[in-house]
């Protein structure tokens, strides 16, 4: 397999092009990673909103400039908003974004993961563990945790975007995003990351703030990985334990793109 | 218009007045901002208390010394909560403050919080796109972010504090507090504030912890207020990125205070 | 009454027994504090998963190293997830653990509490207040905080262990667990760990994890309160305020362990 690279100055185009536009991101998210979430935003240019009741989350769908579905801590009443939203960003052309969280572990939670897959996403991002389940070729991770190389899921990410017309990305050592036709590897990063809860969700986050930024889905979703990648370097060049290096990829994610 | 300005001595006394009772701030509040709310009133000298439940928000906040409704995440348990909270406080002219998240946005959410208005809290606290809405003069914010200037919303606010004989602050690049007669207006603080998510979330948890240990509540209000900006301030001269200036500010109300 | 002290040699062995294990933590705790449990598990070498719904909390629960149920912010449907969960940890001999947050305060959520402690628990953590209200001689804490000293709770940590054929461990200026016949003594921390909300918490979840990882359950938690008083000293050696504080803790967890 041969993959592409995602040009310096395409990347900083795009990254622009979501600082100028500031989208607005309805974030339907777990209970664990929602102010990293928020701050992962903020501080990539994008503007977060957790709307989360039933009773305002279609509506506000409806005017979000793309809306990110998490099933981290899925429940009935959340499950609920999530559909409301998502039904409402299809009836807007409005990108959105799921993100499988542990997809392989749980039959209850799978069957959710895949009702949402039929919704056709914009973009799905996931680890190779998760990526590998929904493509039915998984062993499933550890809890939350992939215990698989995003290498071996390039042909499940491939697979999955074919078959359901979308755009897959699967991330870990290298990154990988594809359209089942093209893919983008993106290097560099570091595993530090790992050690922070919610790098993951919060990258999907800015996947689909990117989506909504930038006509080329692809392109959007490849510079969204590579910002995240450029910010775990930078974030190391400064901090070599996890609670630092928290609060130094927030700040390379802002002065990457400010 | 002429404004009031706190004066330093009655600041500092005010702030020690919160750290020697060390008021007990019981926080109904958005999903996202709970861990940071709860940082911000301990290093301002407070001690916050999420009780949320039905069974036991009312019980909870009888014994509180101050209440803070917060209505970024509104669902239906919560709001149960939320109003056995309220009725609590005003048997025991107990104070408590109101967050009107995103006012003006959504018809169902600006119905909760007109219906919050009309039991009488102690104060009000927004920005400058939710003071509008709720004095009838707005045109909407982006999401939860303001997209208007806090001197633009002054007379909305001193409108707003008549009507409902409430204190109002509307924060922004000044902030400005009024009983609908006397107004203080606050300068200082710092915009890398509107990249970290819950600084005004959180702000008006102080408000509700101030009113609790100072007999002037507009006063109170105005040093909670005065008490932000100056951390801010004082984050900027050490972080220039919202990671390591939303830590710098935990930090300097700390160092502020105490 | 005389206390033991872990020995050096034997704290490193128990630390390294669990990030070579990497234990999966169960964690239902509450709403305020699961990002910074989450990052307390991960830089101390485990793995955390937060699955909170009832439709899978039960069968989660069944492959997970250990659970950790705190009821700081109980509500109905965490209520139904958490009996599952120590229903499912019960049948599979995994070790769970309790933190009864704000015990003494309130009838509703002790009568909660005391119906988990029925339950089995392998280990109780909570400060002085709480353990002394659970024995039965408390006078109740302040909110979420104590207003004893963690000397004057040894006895009731000891009757409440014999009672309940439990752990405890009760934390403050010097920390204390016993299994109501050994009683190890953990002097050091800082106070500074106070206005950090939920290092408490995310404690409890690390004496799951070394449970889980240790065969003798008083040495692992007394191993794991260790960790914690260590990483606190550590932290004040490099930060003077909360902010910086809450930072240096996580990244000293790591350090100390890795």
């Amino acid at each position: 397999m041969s993959f592409l690279c995602l040009q310096q100055d395409r990347f900083q185009e795009i990254c622009r092009a979501v600082s100028l536009q500031r989208p607005l991101v309805h974030c339907l998210t777990n209970e664990v990673v929602q102010e990293i979430t928020a701050n992962v935003l903020l501080a990539s240019g994008a503007s977060p909103a957790m709307v989360v009741a039933p009773e305002e989350a279609g509506t506000f769908a409806s005017v979000a400039s793309a809306v990110y579905i998490n099933v981290g801590t899925p429940h009935r009443e959340r499950l609920e908003a999530m559909n409301l939203a998502i039904s409402a960003a299809n009836q807007h052309n409005t990108p959105w974004v799921l993100d499988p969280v542990a997809a392989g572990g749980i039959a209850w939670r799978d069957g959710i993961i895949h009702d949402f897959l039929k919704l056709h996403p914009t973009a799905v991002r996931g680890n190779a563990s998760e990526i590998l389940a929904l493509a039915g070729m998984g062993s499933g991770g550890q809890g939350v945790d992939s215990t698989d190389d995003s290498r071996q899921a390039v042909n499940a990410a491939q697979d999955l975007a074919q078959r359901h017309q979308t755009i897959v990305a699967v991330t870990g050592e290298v990154d990988f995003v594809t359209d089942g036709t093209t893919t983008y590897a993106i290097e560099g990063g570091h595993v530090m990351a790992t050690l922070v809860v919610g790098t993951g969700c919060s990258l999907s986050a800015m996947v689909a703030a990117f989506c909504s930024a930038w006509p080329n889905r692809l392109e959007a979703t490849a510079a969204a990985l590579s910002l995240a990648k450029r910010a775990q370097e930078k974030a190391f060049e400064v901090a070599k334990a996890p609670g630092s290096f928290h609060v130094a990829y927030i700040d390379a994610l802002y002065t990457v793109t400010h």
